[in-house]
């Protein structure tokens, strides 16, 4: 006779604690899983026998990633997020949500509960980009740019195709991880938020109502690398200090002409020649630009534009500036939004709407399919680096939600 | 009988290209005879012969400082510059001066004109810092500070000592090379700007008010280095935002609290992580602070530490700032100025009156003796790179008044 199924917290640590049992890295303290290294492809390995000795149908697909399948015939509910890191990664991002997604499947099969949907356990390949993309997801959504595979290398210089077929997958069938709309019935991701909102806020859950779109504004100022001591201030080119004027002013162009939600970042500077008694003759940078508005992207890097070309201006410059790259705002599905939040308010818990400022997994599966994003706190916002920490408390109420919105959507 | 002294052009150019047969650098295009390199002692020796040869009496010093004398006994007019080069550097910067100073005694000679002084020409060791100071002048000054020739290493850390020991120099014995005042008169230099000032004025002739001090000052902003796209702008603590607001307003700093010949540079910036998707947690810094004027030095930096706090509060940074070196402004001597500009104006000439921006061997010499420094254009102001150029027509008028103020101070 089935009872209501829930989470076993133990259980669910001892899961969590195995996909970490892969990828020590004692130098950092956290976790190296880069996509296709051994460690990456050993937790794959581990995960499809875990799944297996649970009963469920796995497999691997074309690039590299691995399903667990239970339940009817039919279109899947398809839960999980991914297994590879950032180099000295923490042990939440990514691992969490593939744990609860086999966690809720086995509450759901313990309870007794008959399936309605098949649900599919997927632990999604190189979600971290180490070749640039979200191989996996992009793979499933059938969105991977034409020519995109062949020309993907990572940092070292190493090739996408070299590094998959060194661990025995072609790229020559990369296209059959595409999946068929008419087979997925929806995607539910659980993820650490990797951010300070809900820590801030005092929240358990959070259900994000789209990611933001992400562009990447490279630019340059060049003015001239002459003499400290010699060169008049008003004779000056300073590249630099054009660049000051700029960023000084990012925070007012988010402020300004973004949503409530616009993000700008100058994270990478270079100087050239970069020597204390020179005047920089260059500058070299980058800009993200994240919102979750198409024309609140775009005004933003008008703005910026406008910016450079006034700083330029006062200061003898020439600049440069172009979008390097462009990624969409993704509108993540009302109704999955709406499971998420029904769940959670019927557990007594008093979830936060908010977009993603970071890419998941699900901004790819929403090409295919309804997909949904749940959020727990991220301690000091910290991700990507081994200080990576939610308590254990909110683990277990995002899990408890995440199994109502599933077995409301497969079981019941 | 003695005619009028006359500066042999020709003469002059096949002395300076003897000077630059010796560290060509093929690679750049310039020279390269870094202090007690193979060129550089090469470059020495040479120019002991060349100068033994027109029957100056020669030595080289404990430092590797080079002397030609000439003359009768008693205190002595020095006249001269440095020999050595930065890496890749330009055909004149100290070479010219050198160059000059024994053409001028050439010339001096040739027109039998009789020294009531003697005249040394001086090329001096490591005027460019290799090891951080400059070697040659301090030493003859007393001003190598205790303790430094022991600790002092180059950039890439061969000690100042075995430097010297491998080109048969006795770091014991560097004391040696100071002079006694009263054994020297007056020291006297031309040297290529490395300034844009003559050039814009369209003037040929400058003469060196004094050398401005330069205090380095090194300063670190201290934020949190988070996810570019899930921390709100209002919950940042973005160390980049704050050093440009910092760096923004330098000019102004320079403007209203420095002289007239106030220079402030922000040279070196190094981020961390310097990651284009992650907010900047750290900001590491140099800021140049130069002046004629030591009171207007220490007020300028105390403008930029009450800038650095009021951008850390504003941003929740933490800031540290320290004086990592601090040189005083040096005066050069008025009557030897007045001599240099009475020259230039008896050659109908239109001197400029100036401060040195850069630091000399005058800056060191001046605190053994009355000094003096004579400056002929930098074209566009570039100097330590192999396109350093000074039309020939200016340096002919340079060395024409170096000549006449040298005449009148040794030998009418």
């Amino acid at each position: 006779m089935p009872t209501q199924a829930r989470i076993n917290s133990d259980r669910l640590a001892a899961l969590l604690g195995g996909i970490n049992g892969f990828g020590f890295d004692p130098g950092s303290g956290g976790y190296d899983r880069r996509a296709f290294s051994d460690a990456d492809m050993a937790v794959r390995r581990w995960f499809m026998e875990t799944m297996a000795a649970d009963g469920l149908d796995v497999r691997m697909d074309s690039v590299g990633n691995v399903y667990g399948r239970v339940g009817p015939p039919g279109p899947a509910v398809v839960v999980g997020s991914h297994l590879d890191t950032v180099p000295a990664g923490g042990p939440l991002d990514g691992a969490l949500g593939v744990a609860v997604a086999l966690e809720c499947v086995r509450a759901i099969r313990e309870a007794g509960l008959a399936l309605r949907r098949p649900i599919e356990v997927l632990a999604t390949a190189d979600e971290e980009g180490r070749f640039g993309g979200m191989l996996g997801s992009q793979s499933i959504a059938g969105a991977v740019p034409p020519g995109w595979l062949d020309a993907a290398v990572d940092a070292a210089g190493v090739p996408l195709t070299e590094a998959m077929r060194a661990v025995g997958l072609d790229p020559g069938l990369a296209g059959e991880a595409a999946r068929d709309p008419a087979d997925v019935h929806a995607f539910l991701e659980l993820h650490i938020e990797q951010g300070p909102v809900l820590e801030a806020a005092g929240k358990d859950i959070g259900v994000a109502t789209g990611i933001s779109g992400c562009a990447v504004l490279a630019a340059s100022l060049v003015g001239a690398a002459n003499h400290s001591g010699t060169t008049p201030m008003d004779m000056r080119r300073d590249a630099l200090v054009g660049l000051a004027e700029v960023v000084a002013a990012v925070p007012g162009i988010a402020r300004d002409v973004g949503t409530d939600e616009a993000r700008l970042t100058v994270g990478f500077v270079e100087l050239t020649p970069n020597q204390p008694h020179t005047i920089p003759g260059r500058a070299d940078f980058t800009v993200i630009v994240r919102d979750v508005d198409h024309g609140a992207m775009a005004m933003m890097i008008g703005a910026l534009e406008t910016l450079l070309a006034e700083a330029s201006a006062r200061h003898g410059l020439a600049f440069t500036s172009g979008t390097r790259s462009w990624l969409d705002p993704v509108a993540l599905d009302p109704a999955l939004q709406q499971s998420l939040l029904a769940a959670a308010g019927s557990l007594g818990f008093d979830p936060v709407s908010m977009p993603s400022g970071a890419g998941h997994d699900a901004q790819m599966m929403a090409r295919l399919c309804p997909s949904a994003l749940l959020f727990v706190p991220s301690e000091g916002g910290i991700s990507h680096a081994p200080g990576e920490f939610t308590a254990w408390e909110s683990i277990e109420k995002g899990a408890a939600v995440f199994l109502k919105a599933l077995t409301r959507l497969a079981a019941e």
